[in-house]
């Protein structure tokens, strides 16, 4: 299997972002190949700062390295150090209806929340289906809003395909588990729109300071209380090992506690889970050579696939000659 | 001065493509930077045909050197040779609203004529964009067809140095004179659409036998005729010197001849014209490796050029860093 990831550079990611996404795009490093992509030229669509875009880059391939994603097993790279992407974005373009991308949820939803109606938005599904033929991918694992794109890219691929021979492979969609419900500080779902988000990479401080204020019910102290339907509880169990989680849970059925206790014990736990990955990232901090270094081994192997491929279709339309 | 031109190898150039656009082109070669390049890329949106769309651009490579294009004065390459210009094209997408667009005639009368509504149509004016502004060129000889596209390319050129800084030169359209009259085998304007070309490397007697396919209205041989309003006249003087064209106007005020004596000046004047240009292909045709190195050096300088705009632009917006 060769898969592909591709992550927005949009801001710090937060608990959310880990446990719904990050850490299952990074469980699958091992296949055969995979791509791991900081999408710049898709986050310039929203990201308008010069200075913020490139310090989200960076931070991005300082985060995903520290999180575990190991360079000697996959590639990662930053988008736009791969100039073959956008050359098939355009050969993509010329065979993309205007239906196609008219019928596509994301942008609809985007514009109606408020979003530019740019050109940008509106074709980023081409530059999307680019990404992903661009490495023969054939496993994209993507949260639900981002199926249609996938099914874009099929369809993108399958009329290239048809109409010039065997030339891209036709990426799957795998879904993400989304079952880990990771609720923000408000006790709804995370969400950088919220503003209830609990960063990973918070000074520990910080995050503690975070915790202790999510919001709780009422009920009296003494009451016993249904663990599974606890916010609190759900982000507990997102920590705790299997002890100390049905520790938690026989207290929560007891009763005659306050939130407080379960407040520090989950500080307490995202502490010393985050606490390897935040000093490792701290390492990776003070040697931008190094971190450069993963970044360029990860475009020039990325180059090499892309090329590939982009020179098949090219030859196949009439672009090039063998 | 530094001047850009673009022509789509979507078939055999004309008469009218010749003194209309090209022959005006060609002209400005001596300008301090002249870019000519083969838009395979635009080409793309309506040539579907692998085979086609790569003899059509090297035919239009041969044409224009043919034609008088010299490689020492100006760049001459492939479009899709320019990786830079795809990559531009990109950036410059996330910064385009989609009204720009959708207020584009071109566009709307390419649907209404019956072609499909493609994403590559819609957003061509914005690879155009790239392609102007990827050479910092500030004249570009266009049709009025066309003149809007430059508007556009002025827009997303001054939005961009607006937000990011002075990072596009702004350039400016130069209207093609659009004065000769060439009409076309039926008497109306010569075009692909009427089906009435006569070509400019036409072999020499089937061109002859489309001349004297012209058709002529009906009046009477002994008629004195006004050589200002005749349509064989006009073809005529494109190609005769001034004493040839004094003549055949004191042959027509006077009258008492038949067209097919002009048909055969006309014939006579035109393969005189184009004798020197029709050799010099064949001579060309013979040497394709010649004309694979004038394109390949062409692209090389071109990729210079636009690698460094391109450069520019991803500091400026923050996708790379200095």
């Amino acid at each position: 299997m060769r898969v592909l990831s591709g992550i927005q550079p949009t801001g710090r990611f937060h608990w959310g972002n880990y446990f719904g996404a990050i850490r299952q795009y990074i469980d699958l490093q091992n296949e055969e190949a995979s791509y791991y992509f900081i999408a710049n030229l898709h986050a310039l669509t929203t990201v308008r700062d010069k200075e913020q875009l490139w310090q989200n880059t960076m931070d991005a391939a300082l985060d995903l390295l520290a999180l575990g994603l190991d360079p000697n097993q996959a590639n990662l790279f930053v988008q736009s150090d791969v100039p073959e992407v956008s050359e098939l974005c355009w050969v993509l373009m010329t065979g993309t209806s205007m239906g196609l991308l008219e019928r596509c949820h994301a942008y609809k939803d985007k514009v109606s929340r408020g979003l530019s109606a740019g050109a940008g938005l509106f074709t980023y599904p081409v530059l999307m289906a680019a990404d992903i033929l661009a490495y023969d991918a054939n496993i994209v694992p993507v949260g639900s809003d981002q199926v249609q794109h996938i099914e874009v890219t099929r369809d993108l691929a399958q009329s290239f395909n048809h109409q010039y021979g065997e030339v891209f492979v036709l990426p799957q969609a795998k879904m993400l588990d989304t079952s880990a419900k990771v609720v923000g500080t408000d006790g709804e779902k995370m969400s950088k729109s919220y503003d209830n988000t609990i960063e990973i990479f918070e000074p520990a401080k910080q995050m503690r300071k975070k915790i202790m204020r999510i919001v709780t019910d009422s009920r009296p102290m003494e009451a016993p209380k249904d663990p599974a339907t606890d916010h609190l509880f759900q982000l507990f169990q997102l920590f705790a090992g299997d002890e100390a989680k049905a520790e938690m849970a026989a207290m929560y059925r007891k009763g005659g506690f306050g939130y407080g206790t379960v407040k520090k014990a989950l500080a307490d736990a995202a502490d010393e889970y985050f606490g390897e990955v935040r000093a490792k990232r701290e390492e990776l901090a003070a040697q931008p050579e190094k971190v450069r270094e993963i970044l360029g081994d990860g475009a020039a192997a990325a180059r090499q696939q892309a090329g590939a491929v982009l020179r098949r279709a090219q030859e196949a339309c009439g672009l090039k000659r063998a």
